[in-house]
């Protein structure tokens, strides 16, 4: 039983609240009993668990919990990175919520059977808010980094401008649905580079444009029904 | 010019950070152009408007911002809700979460008719968080409050057990789509009086469901999509 604040693993958990720490030692944490079954059910071997009341002073790993007070339960694992595949992905770039990039990682895993890649500039999906997110699909399905001129198959930019909608998109046997920051958008590279341009379709006198989570998170359910009912 | 820290906007704007307080001045805030200038583009007359630099000084409007150094501009507003109503429109039940809520607004401004209904246990549509996900769609389309029982139309219950999928449900000139929290869904009452329940197609070997916004929004599309066709 873990009694002092000094023990080496409550630092480690500790560190890895930060960014360049968890780039530096590879590993991240997830906490509460929903995530850590989540990773044993996906397979992963933990570095660590740390039990409240079991293994630490639950004072001790409240002090150290991003969640605050009551928390039962955090492990700590190794980051795993996919590759771009599948028939169907998204890419994103320059998403910088953690919030977007997690709940898009539940949402390809729910509706497509290739990863989130991820281009520069967005959140880190290791982050604590971004795993929380993901309730747990990080671990089924671990995130891709990929520049867009790595991304396999048919390129298809979501801009709000395109004139086609995404009923109307062509596809083809891979299909890479990309999606940009709110308000910038995708970057002039990768729009000068996409096969396709499509939009997702909305009411004349509404936002110009759906938070990006959830623009591809349509796009994936509509591509997902068409291509699963040309297939 | 406002110099000092005791001014009575500045206190009612810290007071406005907490629901209790927004709820008894039927007022609340919202920061930074973007919003501003949607309440302005709205038509919605603020209670007062307070620039940096020009109407406060830059320090204290930094103090009374819920997003920290940098705030250019607050506008303080009178609350509205609308009614239920609309062709199609979202009814939620114990959704806790802010930024879903307000994010959902702006779906809900972007893909149907309809505002979003907020039912017991949902998180404040006025407070910063949601204010800020409805990137300004608070002010064109204002949430209505209603139970269950009150709504109009046809009431569609999200369910990820349901049978039929969002694409084979029965529609009607009027329909409301009904999503419950994370985990718990919707309450008896609301299963047991539901006209029909519909679930959006995920894969087998993926999660149970979507985070709620995102199933919601994927519902609406749909639908939207839909009841256009047949109108």
């Amino acid at each position: 039983m873990i009694t002092s604040a000094d023990n080496d693993k409550l630092k480690t958990i500790r560190k890895l609240h930060q960014k360049h720490w968890r780039e530096k030692l590879e590993l991240f944490a997830a906490e509460g009993e929903d995530l850590v079954a989540a990773a044993e059910r996906a397979g992963w071997e933990p570095e660590f668990v740390l039990r409240s009341g079991a293994d630490v002073e639950p004072a001790l790993l409240n002090e150290v919990s991003v969640l605050g007070s009551g928390t039962r339960v955090i492990g700590v694992y190794p980051q795993r990175w996919s590759r771009p595949g599948g028939r169907l992905m998204v890419w994103l770039h320059g998403v910088e919520d953690p919030g977007n990039v997690g709940t898009l990682i539940r949402s390809a895993h729910a509706l497509c059977d290739g990863p989130v890649v991820l281009g520069p500039g967005c959140a880190d999906p290791y982050s604590p808010k971004a795993v929380r997110a993901s309730m747990g699909s990080v671990f089924e399905r671990p995130p891709a980094r990929a520049a867009f001129e790595e991304l396999p198959g048919r390129r298809i930019a979501l801009d709000p401008r395109a004139e086609l909608d995404v009923r109307g998109v062509a596809l083809a046997e891979q299909v890479t649905v990309c999606a940009g920051a709110e308000r910038r958008g995708l970057p002039e590279a990768a729009l000068a580079a996409a096969d396709d341009f499509a939009r997702i379709p909305l009411r004349p006198d509404g936002p110009e444009s759906l938070n990006v989570a959830m623009a591809a998170t349509v796009a994936l359910y509509e591509l997902t029904r068409r291509m699963t009912a040309h297939a």
